[in-house]
């Protein structure tokens, strides 16, 4: 007997004959021996619904009054489902993030779990309930509903996984598993029996969408046993994501290939090269609240530099406008920039142990005639930012020359 | 400075717009240096919508997970108000029924509220904010959502009021207080400035429902200042309702004329006319979970007696196949029944010191030829039932009868 957390997102809940799927699902659980507990998203475009009431009355919403108000998502399926489970014969049992007590600090629309009070669940588990948990949701020390954000459904089910020492958290999305690369890019993409903890960080932050980054942090930092399957296939085992690299049974050298069309690039020509002068461009970008992604500068000629450095697409024309604003101030020539570029990763624990894998990389990308525009590292990956037509065809290309489509 | 309480119903937040309307009106009040606690409940249509979900996954729902269902239309609208209050620059705050600590029993779907925690509305309120507050829910002694059932919007405005010793708890709906009649039938039906407590709940009772009686009756316990208001008028101090005969001003002697066409009658014909044989009918009907409104037992000849009563007209058929069921047990010749009947009412507490009230009823319905099949009195109103196709042609002779077309 094993005690099991599976989460359901949007697409497993979005109407009353999927919302059975899953009672019968948790059921066939149940019938084995395990405990179960349930973690629920929104009806998909349900929160979206939401947001937009909200923005119709206040533009942009207070944010505890928006938590008050989006929760309401998750509070309406894990209602939903008690009732299908009970209609099932099965004992059952729903909890708001609230009503668990989901501890998280005060950060309205985007909070942190702090604690979880575990000891009801237990003693409802015990009793034989089905116990179904709202995620993405929590409560602040002075009792205001909080949220945790977009995709905090997640981070909730690993966060109970954890608090509850559970065997397993099973994460049930619309794919059955992680692939070495999206399928609708690459028809020979193949589903990864593992992964590890790093390479899905790696994976996740690229754009490779399956979990939210924060829930497989937490599942790493308290040794959760993360699976990802689907919850549209009666059978299958996943992807099950793993800790220690010796788990990775399959040892290929690169797991996958990441991407993102996300992001834009500015490039700041002709910036006295002095100490310092990072910040002076950095700086301002960051008090903007502009996130930031790659950074290059390169060694310059004549005392001068030039620097460039990405930021989320959403972003290109206040980063532009900005530094325009102060290009005289930090002495640059010019500002330009580009947001028709990709970012494409080769993804791999085994990089830390091989070779070459760079070269291929870029050996590969040249045979196509497609220009590497940026480079960043790390020990377990490497991103080039391309123009953004080339996305496809870089894929596909790597794909192949790391032999992907092959089981390791 | 006043401390007011306003309780908003469904159509008064059934949209953005109206959401904002009613974020105006409290900002009127809030600008005269009153504080304001608002109620409200949930968006017209909503909590039918949830309902109907429920039953769609599980017939009869879990009156448990029901309660978690439906509370997230309460919870919606305050969200939505206090962002609506924000916009217009004032301080405002929600409150879910959990989050006051709206104590109750765990009669889920039709809980009584037990104990209200008013402490932190206080110190929020002397904080300079407005309270939104979910009407209709509150929280049992394990922290699970209970609900006080259909109307029980006003419950909460009421009982909130006396918790905060509210100067005045006014109420808001889509008529502008109450009126002599229904104007739909008596288009010179008038509005009354007051109306006594006990009339109210008369009125309320006998199908005027422009209050929901539990709400009244905690006015009345708690001596509440009430006052029902239109929520689409500018304008109009609506109907007060008051605890003293004295505070009457209008010192009428019959205030309305109530009536309801929800009902059926049971005649039990040719039963022995023995000690118990009510209790011998009646104790079934209530097994059955049947409510009986009115009862007359007539003298009968022979030891034999007529036996009449009526219950709701959804009941109708139910309760006769029940009573021929027994009709052999009991020794009855008969049991027929009706479903065409009206019941009309006259209210007032004036009736109290004066008399002749009931002859002037008696004599005005026989003028236009309107046999009377039952009649019921209590200190303050008098009901008969007739023919349900006389019920319009009887409230307007009445009406006119007592004169209610003119102020007193």
């Amino acid at each position: 007997m094993a005690l099991i957390v599976q989460k359901y997102g949007g697409t497993s809940v979005a109407s009353v004959e999927r919302i059975k799927q899953v009672a019968e699902r948790v059921a066939k659980f149940k019938m084995l021996g395990h405990q179960v507990v349930v973690v629920l998203s929104a009806m998909s475009g349900e929160t979206n619904r939401l947001i937009k009431l909200a923005h119709d009355v206040q533009s942009p919403p207070d944010t505890r009054e928006l938590d008050v108000l989006v929760s309401t998502g998750e509070q309406v399926t894990i209602a939903l489902l008690a009732m299908a489970l009970k209609d099932l014969g099965l004992k059952a049992k729903s909890y708001t993030g609230a009503q668990v007590r989901i501890l998280t600090d005060n950060a309205h629309t985007k909070a942190r779990i702090l604690n979880i009070d575990e000891q009801h669940l237990r003693s409802d588990l015990q009793a034989g309930n089905v116990i179904v948990v709202a995620g993405f949701q929590g409560v602040d020390e002075h009792g205001n509903i909080t949220t945790l954000g977009r995709g905090g459904s997640d981070t909730t089910g690993v966060a109970l996984a954890a608090a509850l020492k559970a065997d397993e958290c099973q994460i049930y999305t619309d794919v059955d598993g992680v692939y070495t690369t999206d399928p609708r890019i690459v028809p020979e993409a193949r589903r990864l029996k593992t992964v590890t903890f790093e390479e899905m960080l790696e994976m996740a932050s690229l754009g490779s969408k399956v979990l939210q980054i924060r829930s497989v942090e937490f599942a790493g930092k308290y040794k959760v046993k993360l699976r990802v399957l689907s919850s549209f296939q009666e059978e299958g085992e996943g992807t099950l994501i793993t800790f220690e690299e010796d788990d990775n049974m399959e040892q290929a050298i690169i797991s996958g290939i990441a991407f993102n069309r996300d992001e834009a690039k500015i490039t700041v020509l002709g910036v006295p090269d002095t100490p310092g002068i990072a910040y002076q461009i950095l700086g301002p970008v960051a008090d903007a609240n502009i996130d930031v992604d790659m950074i290059i500068q390169n060694v310059g000629a004549n005392n001068n530099t030039d620097f460039t450095f990405t930021v989320h697409r959403n972003e290109y024309t206040r980063t532009l406008q900005l530094l325009r604003g102060m290009q005289a101030k930090i002495g640059a020539r010019e500002v330009i920039g580009d947001d028709k570029i990709a970012k494409v990763s080769i993804v791999g624990v085994g990089m830390r142990s091989h070779v070459g894998i760079a070269s291929n990389m870029f050996k590969t990308l040249a045979a196509e005639s497609i220009n590497i525009q940026m480079i960043s590292t790390s020990e377990i990956k490497i991103s080039v930012v391309i123009d953004e037509k080339y996305l496809e065809l870089a894929v596909r290309v790597l794909h192949k020359a790391f032999g992907l489509e092959k089981a390791a």
